[in-house]
C-alpha cells in the first residue's frame, strides 16, 4: 500500500510518502514541503498548493492520501488557511479517483507513539526509527506527513472492516 | 464589467452573475446553486462544486469572481465546509487568471441596502429591484451570489485607488 500523507498548511504543507503493509518494515519513498509566499494572495496561495500536491501525486501514483483533519478549536487565524490547503488537496486526489482518508491529529499521535498526547519531537523521533533514517525529518511539517501515512498504513485494515460491518448492518451493500 | 459572485457553501453554494459599471443599471445574466449531497464524502462533495463552479466561468467568462469572506467566528461546525467550499471557488478562479476579490457579509449588505445589519428579506428584496427582476430569487444562497457581485461592481472601483494609494506609498509598484 502506498499513501501520500498530507499535513495541511499554506505557509508549509507536509508531504511524505510511504509505502508498506501492517506488520512489514516501512519505506519511505518521498518527503518535502510544498511552500506559499506569505505576502501573496490568498487564491494565489491556493493555485500554488494545488501544482505543489499534483507534482507530488504525478510523480508518486499513491493509492491512497491521507490527509489532517482540522478541527476549528485550534487558532482562529490560522485555521482557516489550514482548512483551506487541505481542501486543496483532498480536491486534487479526489478528482483523480485516489481514495482519500483523514485521521486526526491524536489518533496520528497514538498510531505511531502510543499516545495521543505525544509531542513533535516524539512523533519525529519514532518516524526516524519506523522508516529507519538517518535522522528525522526537517521542519516537523514533513515529519507529520509521514506519520499520517504510517498512521493510514497502519489503521486502515481496521477502518475498512469497520465500514464493512457498517454497510452490512445498514444494509446500504458500501463496502470499503 | 462582468462578475461572478460566489456564496460559498457545501450543501449549497449560491452564484451570480452581474454585469454593469456603477452609476448604470445591473443586469444579471445568470443565478443558481451548485450543491452537493450532504450524505457524500468531503473530497467528492468538493469535487461537486469544483465542477460546478468550472461551469458557470465556462459559461460566463467573468472578469472577476467575488467570493463571500469566511470568518471563523460564526458555527464552528459548518464554517469549515464553508471555508473549503471558498477555497475551490477561489482556486478555480485564480487558476484562470480571474482576479478573485473577497467580500465581508457586512460589506455586502451595506453595499445593496445601506446597512451592514439588514436581514435576508431586504438584500433579497434589492437585489430583486437593482436587477428589475420579478420575483426575488432563491434561495437566498443565489441571491447573496447576485448581491456579492453587485458589491463588487459598486465597490471595486474605491478598492482599486485604495490599492494604488498603497502601492504608492509603499513604493512597492503594486498597483490594481
Amino acid at each position: 500500500m502506498r499513501v501520500l500523507g498530507v499535513d495541511p498548511g499554506l505557509t508549509r504543507c507536509g508531504v511524505g510518502v510511504v509505502e508498506g503493509v501492517p506488520g512489514r518494515p516501512l519505506t519511505m519513498l518521498g518527503v518535502g514541503v510544498v511552500r506559499t509566499p506569505v505576502d501573496a494572495d490568498l487564491a494565489h496561495r491556493l493555485v500554488a498548493v494545488e501544482q505543489g500536491i499534483e507534482g507530488w501525486l504525478d510523480e508518486h501514483h499513491p493509492e491512497y492520501v491521507a490527509v489532517e483533519r482540522v478541527f476549528s478549536q485550534h487558532n482562529v487565524r490560522t485555521v482557516m488557511g489550514t482548512a483551506q490547503a487541505s481542501a486543496v488537496a483532498m480536491l486534487c486526489a479526489a478528482r483523480r479517483g485516489i481514495p482519500v482518508a483523514l485521521h486526526t491529529p491524536s489518533e496520528v499521535k497514538a498510531a505511531v507513539t502510543g499516545t495521543g498526547r505525544a509531542d513533535k519531537a516524539q512523533v519525529g523521533a519514532m518516524v526516524t526509527r519506523l522508516l529507519r533514517l538517518d535522522a528525522p525529518p526537517r521542519p516537523a511539517d514533513a515529519a507529520d506527513a509521514l506519520a499520517l501515512a504510517i498512521c493510514h498504513i497502519w489503521r486502515a485494515p481496521a477502518q475498512n472492516r469497520l465500514q464493512q460491518a457498517v454497510a452490512l448492518h445498514t444494509s446500504k451493500g458500501r463496502s470499503a
